[in-house]
């Protein structure tokens, strides 16, 4: 879901995409592929990584490393990984603990495993709906976070934000990759939000 | 500090305050009760747990559990605790880590060893001067959080944080004490925006 909503967003701002899955020729996929435009594409995680200048990991957190590895150290390499997973586990029952957490993060084990790819983590603390339509909670104020450890990465990672309609001064950059602890750690509290509202269509401002 | 800014409100509130320490005389409480007039008073954790209806254990996370049986098992028998403290490690280093999380909270520990206590977790999200003076960011809109077993405990919390000046829908009652997973471990992003901003003199607004 995370994935064909900011895939869709792409492909309106005019990217080409390439959907990527365990093996081509995926059900889902294929069917995303018809509602989302000629420049939508669909192929094996492989296929994808190849193609993409940029990569969007928006697989569930407990098989990230897997997904990307399938997709290649080599296909990953100098390039920038966005990752907006969450290493939920959810094998205890509801609501769902971390399965890396507090002294480590996903991010920086995806960011470890590959060391020659440029791991920016962000957009992992709301809901997919308004990952790209900011302006659908609180007219658009509201906060999203940037881990990374590189700056050019994480500038360019904002560029897309700001393409989906994140304001400039809505995006804080809490520094390197290991930042990503604060936000995969949102997690626990963004779940019981949830039952309390009803409704994933909420969001964090940071307000001083 | 936390202790001294929520004890100084309660007595301007018209509250009678006992600041409990390991031992009765201690420097600072007495320097304390000084200055926040002839309603507060100090002694040892055992005086201040006999002494109040209601305790607040504002502790350094590590120390709690011991602090709160230096107060007596007995003493603190039928009453509320409202537990305002975070398991914060920061014995390697900046930024801390939490010495629980995840699949358990400094609050839930807390709860099980003074099972005929009744524990709210609350005003562990936010800086001291905060907590006693929430117009003092963004106009008080903002929000802190409730986690216990017991409405009616949770009530007479949430009365006094109204006195304190919190509004009533800026108090979110995320249910039960293991709630207080979500906003303990809000403290590993908290202490990042700390950085960031280079003040603690922010707050978290959930938006909808």
């Amino acid at each position: 879901m995370v994935g064909e909503t900011i895939g869709s967003k792409l492909v309106s701002l005019g990217h080409e995409v390439m959907m990527g899955s365990r093996s081509n020729g995926n059900e889902k996929a294929v069917k995303w592929t018809k509602t989302a435009g000629s420049h939508a594409s669909e192929g094996s995680f492989n296929d994808a990584a190849r193609f993409g200048e940029l990569i969007f990991n928006c697989t569930k957190g407990e098989h990230a490393i897997e997904a990307l590895k399938m997709a290649g150290v080599l296909n990953l390499k100098g390039k920038i990984v966005v990752d907006v997973s969450n290493p939920l586990d959810f094998s205890k029952g509801m609501p769902p603990t971390l399965s890396i957490c507090n002294d480590n993060s996903l991010a920086e084990e995806i960011q470890a495993a590959f060391p020659e790819s440029q791991v920016v983590k962000t957009l992992n603390t709301l809901a997919a709906p308004i990952m790209v339509n900011p302006n659908s909670v609180n007219g658009g104020n509201h906060h999203i976070f940037l881990s990374g450890n590189d700056g050019q990465s994480k500038a360019a990672v904002k560029e897309i934000l700001l393409s989906f309609g994140w304001k400039n001064d809505h995006i804080i950059d809490l520094g390197n990759i290991s930042t990503a602890r604060g936000t995969e750690q949102l997690l626990p509290l963004w779940v019981r939000l949830m039952g309390v509202f009803n409704t994933p269509m909420f969001q964090v401002q940071i307000v001083r």
